[in-house]
């Protein structure tokens, strides 16, 4: 079998849905009129096939495609090319899901850790992780240290850097993950903690080279990379790294891409073993519909690919962490930012936290 | 000055939009509550500012937030994330339009060819240039070299890939690279023309790199990045690199910015030296208004930054020559693809284009 299945919601009528459906099939894969396609192998093999349409309503097709594996070359920015590069230019074309063999799955390989890993990593066996983030962009790297060797020894799992960190004057990539690192790792040695730090890749690939020989140079445990800033391409090679990846949702919520599909299933199939999410009922909008979506497409059974986990995030508190488990199980990372450090004593704050996060447990 | 400006279209209520409004101006900066910044220096230069709040209609409202420069690094993709990464899974929130500083602009990098050096390098004073596309992808490579060389034959100024070309295996890059190269300099020397190729960049740094060094060994004259499918940073690095840059927008259409900010700024702000986009009256739906707008502001002055050549595209025909040259004037790629492949007389289909367009001159 050698087609994946993407799944669009067109919106067109039912007296054009058909043309609709077979012009889309066209985009996506050669993009020129079949008629003039003279090789009978693309004609066979490589144009775009429209598989089922299913009307949704008055003004909405569901339409399937079969779209050739061997036009992605197995690349996660290709892929995504595929999927969805002419058509994000067409707005009544929306992006619902997509499917593949277990062989073509296994090529793009998935979390090179997933949930096992991340797991076996923070010394966390059955209970929800925890993970907070350095802020404010601006602040010194000691600042940062700081912070993040308080929120160490407050017994956070991950601490990763804000996403709006970079390589910015205030603190230079280099000098940052140096100082954070020391300041985790003394925290760790002094506590018997296990923190892992996550710093903020980004940029072009001289700048991602750059940035991953520091961070193999500080001993970093984790990286993060946000796919739909720096490409899904980017994402894959990383996994490759050795490193587990923590993947955040920055610039990707324009895309007409349904969340679950592209946070849940496109980010861990191209290698995050954990995504960031909006959270419902926080500063974002998705509901807890979607949420619960993003959380199984990143997390259930998919092929040979392992499970990644998911990272709610986005104005959450930690009076909410009850409510959350209660809502996800135990295999999520619970995301807490600003709540945290607003409080006078950090390291106070983070071992609340901590501990109402242990309380819980396996979940219900 | 150290501030860009961001203008934005948010939905909301004249009761909310002020709340809004502040509220989109931390969610690009900081990322936490005001009230829990310690740092006097951040609060003062890198927290966002609410610059200016213009209602346009009942439910809508314009608003100018000024971000602290230094939040960027001067690095597209973060420039990117700043602008629009968090907000850009906030459905009520639209980027319209960037403005910054003659040395940020100068910073950020822009053209390093633009139309001079377009124009220079193709042999085309004052007239538009032409382009065409090298399809369908899954043809083996001598299939798309032959039709290189007689699009180069029939004088085209610019062969590119088809953006669904990447590293596949029907026509790996390698391969193709060089034999395309090879029958392109074939046809230049025969026919004393100066085609230019392209090929499509895509995929992490690992690959990227491995594509320059493969573009530079052929000699190739030209590249193409889609960058919201790999990141502006690869786009700002690649413009770095001694070659044009041909940016297509694949994946950038769902973006909620506005195609004029998107592809008309932000990719020329990044390096791109010519810029494509969807024309009106073809498969996509962006209307002549819109597309004036993107080649404006790819074009017009725009502080120390050399101007990028418009590429309107998709579903044009030999026909529509006159039209489009009438529409934007000579400063334009004319790029035409699927219609010359239909043809049974490939290098006189080209022929017959490139006549058209070089009777049109200087244009109206």
């Amino acid at each position: 079998m050698n087609r994946l299945q993407a799944t669009y919601r067109i919106r067109a009528s039912a007296a054009d849905i058909e043309r609709r459906a077979a012009a889309l099939a066209v985009e996506q894969s050669v993009e020129m009129p079949a008629a003039a396609v003279r090789d009978a192998r693309v004609l066979a093999e490589v144009v775009g096939r429209v598989e089922a349409i299913a009307q949704e309503d008055a003004e909405h097709f569901r339409v399937t495609l079969g779209l050739a594996l061997e036009t992605t070359g197995y690349e996660a920015g290709q892929l995504m090319n595929m999927l969805f590069g002419n058509c994000s230019l067409q707005p009544e074309v929306e992006l619902l899901d997509v499917h593949m063999p277990d062989q073509a799955l296994a090529r793009f390989g998935g979390p090179r850790f997933g949930i096992a890993g991340l797991r076996m990593l923070v010394g966390a066996t059955s209970r929800p992780l925890t993970c907070s983030a350095l802020k404010p962009q601006g602040s010194p790297p000691e600042v940062l240290a700081a912070l993040a060797g308080e929120l160490a020894a407050g017994g956070i799992d991950i601490v990763k850097d804000d996403h709006g960190l970079a390589d910015q004057a205030a603190a230079p990539f280099a000098r940052r993950v140096e100082a954070v690192q020391r300041a985790i790792a003394a925290a760790n040695r002094a506590g018997g903690h296990r923190c892992v730090y996550a710093p903020s890749l980004g940029g072009g690939p001289r700048r991602l080279r750059e940035q991953m020989r520091i961070v193999r140079e500080a001993g970093v445990g984790m990286v993060m990379l946000a796919p739909m800033a720096s490409g899904l391409g980017a994402l894959q090679e990383l996994a490759e790294e050795g490193l587990p990846v923590l993947a955040h949702p920055a610039l990707g919520g324009a895309a007409r891409i349904a969340p679950q599909a592209l946070i849940g299933k496109l980010f861990r199939l191209a290698g995050a073993d954990a995504v960031i999410y909006p959270n419902h009922g926080g500063r974002f909008s998705y509901t807890p519909q979607t949420c619960r979506a993003i959380a199984e497409a990143a997390s259930a059974p998919w092929g040979p690919l392992a499970p990644a986990l998911p990272v709610p995030a986005g104005g959450m508190t930690p009076a909410r962490v009850e409510e959350m488990v209660d809502f996800y199980g135990a295999d999520v990372i619970l995301l807490i930012g600003g709540a945290l450090l607003e409080a006078d004593d950090l390291r106070a704050a983070a071992r609340a936290f901590v501990a109402r996060v242990h309380a819980m447990g396996e979940g219900r």
